[in-house]
């Protein structure tokens, strides 16, 4: 796919990314207020079966068919000893979601939904995995640059990283009614951190967590480090695609693909915590209408995770005190996303079920 | 069942009910440090789990088999208009639970719970509904007597509702792995606000809020008649049956019970919203140690919920500005009981993953 059939890609799919339709959420507003239930007494669970109904064009919005895709990439500046953790574990961790013995697999399996792996830039090679159909494989190329030195990618790369994505979604698209997004890569929350920076604009000190367990004095680098990013590559905030390609990652361009290609399929995308929020936000900014398709999972420790929900004007379901990624968090919201559509599709109203009286409001 | 049989029964309950064991805690707790992930990064779901294991003697707790007790009684107060809706309600919505289309079967569906109705004191009489076996009758007066002129109920009349709680309990022992609880109650969000004034001893005018939807006077109006009942039964806080007899209700006594039942058996209970906290602080105020087999499900919209559950000692789960009661939120928090327990067993450790390095802390 050369750049300029890569563009038209991209644009193809921004053009099928609508509004949800307030016809449909009016319609779904007015059955909740006559279920036999004081007004709104199920609260957020009502205002997503709402946004449900509006994102699928339905009164009965399919919801059954549930897959956590998780995206994975490698990152240069862990050689600046960001992470507790070195790269080949991102590696480790692949052969360990095929295995099932992660984090996701297990609350996946919980929440009833399919987990897909996708290598978007492992440092590490997934030959047989890939011949095997374990994973797929989207790979831009093996990790990123150091962000501390120049750009983590260059510009073709971060349209096919966004575009993979997309890919993803639609190679998925007879298969799923709901995503969810997921991170796999040691030293991601560096370059996250660097996107919500540049795309908030407030300052890295307030928004750097430690990651995978960083002390003060670590904490203090991976700070120097992300405005040292900052400052050598000076991405572009009012261009999004500038940003992901100067201080994003592989698998950081393929969430934000993901989202782009689920909004226009107009199908609900459960984004995890601070990772996949970093892809949101490029999503959102490389086609705002993307904003109406997505489902903020949880609020993640990560302290510049809030700023980025703010941005992105969503108040997470769940708040656990997690931090993991792998789509994780937006595993568990999963089952609120099955609740809020039974809420809507399986409640009876006052008239049904011979009720007194009718909602107060 | 005389009064002195009565108090044994409660006594022998209460005997049977002993701390989480330290030592499944501490083996859970070495397990899920050596989980592949970065420490403690499943946070909440982490602490769960620890408590799981506590609470049911286990590294692989039950949780598959999964019930939530709607209690049901009425309540003499709603002649002073504290409720938006009349009384019938209560016993049409009993009708509506038995059809299945209520929030609270829709949202048991979802966690794959059943939904166990209990007739603990409707003004109605169910008569049909029992001999079909679809609700459980354990009636102990058809209402209870309006707390603004006198005492809600008997002291005996109070006993015998937590002995019926702690009976569903035991009837449900050998099917039932995790309890949830419910209620069923029009005007019940007004004992439920003085059983709190008495036990966390702070004012009503901070703990009472608008039920099923009050407006400005009529919310006024519920504090006055709240503050009338504690002024002219006086109960004493340190008897947590008087409390329970004099301000509360039956379904509250039931909750109450259902949940010593639930502890004594060293299994979860998933206490609900307002009215089940309610229920919780006289179950914790007659046996101590019941809090540790307490799982927090939400945090309810009634503002007096908050304090209610610092005095239990307990961070809800989910805060989704609800209030609709029936076990809704317990339901909900069911799926995060499910997923606790697939992150202790499922998740694999870094020396069964191949993975590099331990859990850093």
């Amino acid at each position: 796919m050369n750049n300029s059939e890569s563009v038209s890609f991209l644009e193809a799919t921004y053009q099928k990314i609508f509004p949800q339709d307030g016809s449909f959420r009016d319609k779904a507003t007015a059955r909740l207020e006559q279920l036999t239930m004081p007004h709104w007494a199920l609260g957020d669970l009502m205002d997503l079966a709402v946004d449900l109904a509006g994102m699928t064009r339905s009164l009965d919005p399919p919801v059954g068919r549930k897959a956590v895709v998780v995206m994975v990439g490698d990152h240069g500046v862990t050689a600046e000893g960001v992470s507790k953790y070195p790269s080949e574990v991102t590696a480790q961790m692949v052969y360990n979601f095929v295995a099932g013995g992660a984090g996701i697999n297990a609350l996946a399996g919980q929440a009833g939904a399919r987990v897909e792996v996708v290598d978007m830039g492992a440092a590490a090679d997934f030959e047989n995995l890939i011949k095997k159909g374990a994973i797929r494989s989207k790979k831009i190329a093996a990790g990123t640059n150091n962000i501390a030195h120049g750009p983590a990618m260059t510009r073709t790369h971060a349209v096919l990283a966004v575009e993979a994505g997309i890919e993803v979604a639609n190679e998925l698209s007879l298969e799923v009614d709901v995503f969810a997004t997921g991170d796999m890569g040691i030293g991601n929350t560096t370059p996250s951190t660097a996107i919500a920076a540049a795309l908030t604009g407030r300052p890295v000190t307030e928004l750097t967590g430690r990651g995978t367990g960083l002390d003060d004095t670590e904490l203090r680098r991976k700070i120097e480090i992300i405005e040292r990013a900052l400052d050598v590559n000076r991405p572009d905030a009012a261009d999004a695609m500038d940003v992901l390609a100067k201080v994003g990652g592989f698998e950081i361009g393929g969430i934000a693909g993901l989202i782009l290609g689920a909004a226009a399929q107009r199908k609900p995308v459960v984004v995890d915590g601070f990772i996949s929020t970093a892809g949101a936000l490029v999503a959102l900014e490389l086609e705002p209408f993307t904003r109406d398709y997505i489902v903020c999972a949880h609020r993640s420790v990560e302290p510049g995770h809030k700023a980025m929900q703010e941005k992105l004007g969503c108040r997470p379901l769940l708040d656990l005190n997690m931090r993991l990624g792998e789509g994780t968090g937006a595993a568990l919201a999963l089952n609120l996303v099955e609740a809020a559509k039974a809420v809507l599709t399986e409640v009876a109203t006052f008239a049904d079920a011979g009720v007194t009286g009718t909602s107060a409001k």
